[in-house]
């Protein structure tokens, strides 16, 4: 593939050390290996191979293959969720917690200012809390398929709006009129964040498009006459 | 004027008592009685008739009132905003201010959960604060013209987005297609509160309306192609 395709892929991504899954795109899968999560939305992942949609290894491997090929990749943690720091371990005083009425116990999962981190260990009312990505420092293996390529432009735009809100089509339309690409949802209304990722995402990769039009219908119910 | 008429107007509003402006709608006025403030966006105001737009009293009048009209109308406080409540003034200990680090003083405004009041004395420690209206209690007069009436769907339209969001034929397009009204704005997306304001006053007012559709547009510039 080149950077900028637009494909569709599936993976089963291993920790190589444990063997066990920490992400897979086929339900399936996921119910046979006994991960099967009822909130995730299992299914072909869209990327555009080196846009950084996915991890560098993986985006890199992407780029060797072709479409229909299935490869096992073996992904050093730099190219992964990068190295372990172990400056990203800190101390902080129970007291903090205390004060938000949270109360720590070793191994939870607790949020400062924000970033996530896990609770390694608690002595003399400090708590060692490790700031790294649960997978830094591993290595991981991917079984990776490129399942389909998508070249039409509104495909093309719809593989970012799953991308980066999940819609599909049942919940977002595409119209592609010229250089625009009017994007219509219904009774819903996407956050600024999420809109000013996907038209920076269109900008760059889909150079037809130069306007991005957002619309949302509200129709009138009997509900609304009152 | 009949409820449900959409009008602009313009006032001059006092407090009875004083003589007081606290409202205005012509720069020119503002500036010749010296009450103009640099912030405030002057110029005739879009009502819909007894739709809540305007108080009570000037709603009333309104009513009663044609296009082109110009009276003066005396309204007592349970029209305008409301008698004052001795209940709304409280104690508050000055330690509640001092921990959002708020050095409060006699006549100043506080906000508090979110409710605006204005500090009448300090005491020992205790904080009493005014949460009435400022015009709570007050007579008013105002002196208001309608200056015309639309009876246009698109220029009603418009007049329901200045009224929720000063936005005007500048920043907003509005497109009628059959039922549907189209409002397009470029590059600002309006707050979901907004929106809902919005729909839900067009489906009450605007029968001849049934479904609307926002749109944002977002142009390519040199730089987002980087």
């Amino acid at each position: 593939m080149q950077k900028g395709d637009f494909v569709y892929i599936s993976y089963v991504g291993r920790i190589k050390e444990s063997g066990e899954i920490f992400d897979v795109t086929s339900e399936e899968i996921a119910r046979k290996e006994g991960v099967y999560n009822p909130e995730v939305k299992y299914g072909d992942v869209p990327v555009i191979v080196g846009a950084g949609f996915v991890i560098p290894g993986l985006d890199e491997a992407l780029e060797k293959m072709s479409v229909g090929e299935k490869r096992i990749v073996e992904i050093e943690p730099k190219k992964a969720f990068g190295e372990r720091r172990e400056d990203l371990i800190k101390l902080i005083p129970e007291s903090e917690f205390k004060k938000q009425n949270v109360d720590v116990k070793v191994g939870d999962f607790v949020s400062v200012n924000g970033i996530a981190g896990r609770v390694l260990s608690i002595n003399a009312g400090r708590v060692r809390v490790d700031f790294n990505h649960p997978l830094a420092g591993k290595a991981l293996i991917y079984e990776v398929e490129i399942k389909k390529q998508v070249t039409d432009t509104k495909e093309k735009i719809y593989a970012i709006l799953k991308y980066f809100s999940n819609l599909d089509e049942s919940i977002a339309s595409v119209k592609i009129d010229g250089e625009t690409a009017e994007i219509e949802t219904k009774d819903i209304q996407l956050a600024a964040r999420v809109k000013e990722n996907i038209i920076g995402t269109i900008f760059q990769w889909i150079k037809e498009i130069k306007k991005v039009k957002f619309s949302e219908v509200y129709e009138k119910s009997e509900k609304s006459k009152s």
